[in-house]
């Protein structure tokens, strides 16, 4: 990780007392997010590509154990021995873990245990916060910075995994009971804004922490193109369905067709059809009616793909996503809002809704920056070994904790995932 | 369920105080039993054929609360009325169900809503029985005899599905660490008993609890042969493991020798090789060092009659052991001695260990006995319906809550299964 | 395979000439049979339970090779020394071989070779049966005998892995384009016999040839019961089609019911609605119009044991069939009739259609009688190994070679298993 | 396909007897390629992605008849209505058709019928040509060349599919007994070409045949890098497995080290330890020891890239690939030159080998260029709907027909397809 340095600089200073703050905020925030549900709520797997809570709480908390105490506390132990079998991810650096399947089956430690594991790694982090030699200050900040980046995105996790579970259970539970629906109010039109092409830069400018993965900052070559000024709203996907968009192959990519097929798909992820006639879906509020002016969410890109060419359009590359984003700020419908779901499109501007409400499936495979390089050590596991099979996605979600984001932030999931609040934008050729 | 009076009388006579009183001892032993448990070890599935602790204390209560409450208070109203949904295990006659290997994933209700789901039917069950009118008693003495024998299966199945869930976790957890080992005794020599052929009777009575698929008693044609005094221990498995059972084909039925390989079996389910050299078992108490005088327990009838057939023996039909058994006195190692482990035989007589230890499996198909008829309506889904593609095993196992099986009791599982305390005694032709 | 003599009389005598006359007769109906075929017919493999026709060609020239060349003339080289790995079918005591799945694989040798294969080995048994000591006379007709029935067998699996091959083509061709329908007659009225129970013989009685699976011949006990005079027709069962026989799920066993829905079972296989409305189906002779007289055929046994339910009947015990049959000839529509494909019933006596038209599953699971041993060596895999899992049936098919039976001989099939000429008759209790 | 012609000029110019005479001859290539093929070996698949030879040699076939016969000739009438089913690939457009998996079991039309149907249509396609009707001629020569470079590209998979059956033959038998090797020669060593960025331009350039997935031509915009002169051979492969390649998760994608995990890769496809103690593999000429100085082939992408981070290097990109090529004729190892195996590197200039021999994995996802646009009608199913999880190949191989690629052709195949003759050329940034 020694290379980090090189191209990112930590959003937290070297201020110790600066620091723990910000580490017991994000630490503090993923408590909060786990409150609300039960001990057995914590502990259940409902698929393979989704992890229970603790775990989420627990593996967050063996990061830290791994990557940072070691290397600034020589004293440091371990909270168990064998945790780092039960909690370690997928980083093969570290030997055999459990897999990751049978996460569910984790029912010891206890939740409570975990909380217990959890203190005592944040006494540890803290006291060696504290203890730091100068020369150790850059290195453990970088650190500290891809360990709380690290945690926010299982904090957006734990809202999108429980939503997979609880959607799983004929109750049909409420993550929370208190979360209200946002006032509604209409999508306004779609608008297509013309976008010139060039040679343009993306990628991190290397000020401020980012992953390895947007990092080196480089030339592309956009061509004139236009984008969508918002997103696709569910009422318009409701067209497309009635019009028999997932039932006409022509529209679909060939393994986009078999997805279909295979898994009987006629809808978003989590849609069905209520007693009342209408149309409701699962939300981390329970089940609630669909809100037509909101953008479509749990769609995969197969879908948001079959979509477009249905729409006569494409959707966006991350490139000319990440440009024509470069003028806004980073503000959204995140997890800060506390709506915890998708809402329709407002406010002013050319483009809205970049940022929060539903990541944005582009047409670009997740693959290396020209001259990437991984970080250093078991570190560099956290990216770049995923770069392939994967589409990149945009823009942060409603479950996205606030802050946690950039404009050139890449995330990016399977073609046919559906649980995270994955929605699409429209582009062309101009 | 109207014949069922035709070939059963209850071990409950008809004084209300002594019903409530069997009730409340049954229904209260389940709880016991989850009492170790947190919420999270009584919510989990570790596979398919295994269900949570939860779904086991909220099913048998449903069983109450669909076969007896409705039949004898017409008042009563389900506590909830989706539990149906969700607890009902495969009875079709009920519609729908949660699927089975989905139980894991009912973290709603928790284990604390399931314990006041008890109270609930507990107290309407006891408040009806004493408001029976007369000619309602026998019938209801019925349901509740096969309610409370339902409810006692199922406590063995906590403590084997909990075993097994435990032996999938690294930290293999003890179900109870105030389990001690049981002292240690050296097992007595295997002795062939010889008995001779005939014509004989099997099956039940008439006269006490039995469940529909013991009935009718009716006459078998045995031929002469011998049975073993004794269980198969450890040690003697062992000396088949070390022969190479596993590794010779000519053992093996053709689907044995398929699982064999298929699922990699080198020993029985449970075994493992100790850091010490030795081996080492998973036990309700935890990982423990094998007891060699123990009887072998984890078994699959595969694996019982390839041993068998290494030892020049057979098993021994479920005719054979009924009638072996009948002058024996149901008593042995269950689940009331508390050691809830196998231990090695001990006693007077020419037969040791008939009754608790492990299941014996015998060489009979699950098949109905000639005349025999499910009992009417829903009830009638409990046995008859399994009888295919399953084997018969005799005599109780170490999980048996005490005063549940009797001579003519069948129990069945697939061949490959091999999560119950299942283990051998040899027979042959005279 | 010495101790075959104790309880089998070959149907052979010692005569060579007689010997050679039935060895020409039996390989050279497995030619006959095979010459509709072209040679990519004979090499397909429809799923991994059927063969290829080219695969049981060698196979049963390999059964001679590897079982009665090497014993009597040590001089034999095998025709080629991979024949060994490509067409042995199951005998672990010779080693690896070709994994049954991807028979179908084995394009060469061509069948061309494999008729030269044929050829070899039939001229080196005919020399080799020339030229035995005395003393080598009596076993060597038991492995000629077991040879010959082997064969046989193979010819009812060349049948019927074609209907299997031919159904899967969209081109549903005919196995034989001259095969025409046999006359129309209507099925006789069912008629159920009484029969009385009591202490009986079943088994070989050790004259003439058997399988090993057929001894020892031994008393059983039977109940007084009834039997039906003829097999279930294919109009019986669109009566319980049309009673919602497929969707009932309390008519069916809980594995039977399970195969149901993932199988999509709605009627026996090879059964389709036509474009004239009619139900047809796929025959040797190419797709014909269902006989709604002729027995039914290639139904599972969940099927006919849900059938058997919902008619308020049971399947008869293997051995209630044997004692019913011992006083028939064994005659009927076996392959020599030449329809190859089962017919109304007809005839004079009590039961009709004992032999031939469709096998006749029965409610007894394959299993060894008391006793049983199989025979030596790697003939002892012939049976015994299969004794698990299956059902027994009983009365030979409309494929079966004539003279291929025995009132004593069990057959025996997967409960799911319906590409043979399966059918139904109904039993019950007195 | 009426705005082919605005980016494509075919091969062929109008003039009939050419047409036909081009036609004739990868017609006839066709036919000479199946020649050494028994009907059994024309007929038998592999595994879902391989098909049969006689399914190559029909559906080529179809596929003039559905793509031109109509559009050209209205009387024309397809040979046998059942056709289209048997054999349309994957073209949604025209309706159901036979399972890809179960294109084996199409024993009928034989192999002798399938010949007649490409007589008939040949036929019929020639009689066409010399009938057109001027203001047809120049859709006609677009469909032409279509169909004949699809026709080309099955002549490619005749051979790789063969290959692939003949591997799982225990018989490995030789596609063409008189292949002889190429006469050894050592790979010249192994040299780095510099290469400057900046913006290039690659696509078709609109003059010749070329697929939809070539067009349009557009700048992008590429970075100073190095390519290797040649590709790596079989002994630096040996190398890399001796140095634990296929053991060290550190060097694999994530889906990379799950497939060498599923599917136990220790080699490339087709190598095996000989009993001389030598690594063999099978060839179109039956197994032979491996040449050393040969490229490696039958390799996934998954493992060129797990390669290039072992060598310290990277896959170029496709754009890297073609902008280097693009000064090169188009000649090299390819299927006309009768080897039909890769062989070492010869030759003059900077860049050996780019043409024939192995193609090369680029690390570029299979992706539409910019502004693409499927052919109009069923034609644009043809490349655009498998654009994704798939990477990008180019070159060319041993078995590619001569004529068949360009400097822009773009082939794809999934990341863990190894049954090509797929191959790596190094790549680096400068």
């Amino acid at each position: 990780m020694d290379d980090l340095g090189a191209r990112a600089q930590g959003i937290l200073d070297d201020n110790p007392d600066t620091q723990i703050e910000a580490f017991r905020r994000v630490r503090g925030e993923t408590e909060r997010l786990a409150a609300p549900l039960s001990p057995e709520d914590q502990c259940a797997q409902p698929m393979p590509e989704a992890s229970p809570t603790k775990w989420h709480r627990a593996h967050t908390t063996w990061f830290f154990e791994t990557f940072f105490l070691p290397r600034f506390d020589r004293d440091y132990r371990p909270f168990r021995a064998d945790f780092g079998y039960l909690f370690n991810s997928y980083y093969e650096s570290f030997g055999k873990r459990q897999p990751r399947p049978a996460r569910g089956l984790l029912t010891r430690p206890s939740a409570a245990e975990v909380s217990e594991y959890r203190v005592h790694v944040d006494i540890a982090v803290e006291r060696t916060l504290r203890r730091l030699k100068p020369a150790e200050r850059e290195e453990a900040r970088l650190v500290l910075d891809l360990g709380l980046s690290h945690e926010q995105q299982h904090q957006e996790l734990i809202l999108t995994d429980i939503l997979d579970l609880f959607s799983r259970s004929p109750l049909r539970p409420a993550y929370r009971d208190d979360l209200s629906a946002p006032p509604p109010r209409p999508a306004p039109p779609l608008v297509w804004v013309e976008r010139d092409g060039g040679i343009r830069e993306v990628g991190h400018r290397g000020s401020g922490f980012a992953y390895d993965n947007e990092a080196p900052r480089h030339q592309v070559l956009l061509r004139d193109h236009r984008i969508a000024s918002r997103c696709v709203t569910n009422r318009e996907w409701q067209d497309f369905v009635a019009d028999g968009g997932y039932r006409r192959p022509e529209l679909w990519l060939a393994d986009g067709w078999a997805a279909v097929q295979a898994r009987d798909w006629e809808a978003p992820a989590y849609w069905y059809a209520g007693e009342d006639g209408r149309t409701w879906t699962m939300t981390l509020g329970g089940a609630q009616p669909l809100d037509p002016e909101a953008p479509v969410a749990h769609v995969s890109f197969y879908e948001a793909d079959a979509y477009a060419r249905w729409a006569g359009a494409r959707l966006p590359t991350e490139h000319e996503w990440e440009v024509a984003a470069e003028d806004f700020p980073v503000t959204g419908n995140t997890a800060g809002s506390g709506w915890l779901r998708p809402r329709a499109a407002a406010g002013e501007g050319e483009l809205l809704q970049l940022f929060g409400d539903v990541w944005e499936w582009t047409m670009s495979s997740y693959a290396p920056y020209p001259g990437f390089t991984p970080l250093a050590g078991a570190a560099g596991e956290y990216n770049g070994k995923f770069m392939c099979n994967q589409m990149v996605l945009r823009g942060g979600s409603c479950a996205t904790p606030d802050g946690h984001i950039r404009h050139t932030y890449r995330n990016f999931f399977y073609p046919h995932d559906r649980w995270q609040f994955t929605g699409v934008r429209l582009a062309n050729d101009a």
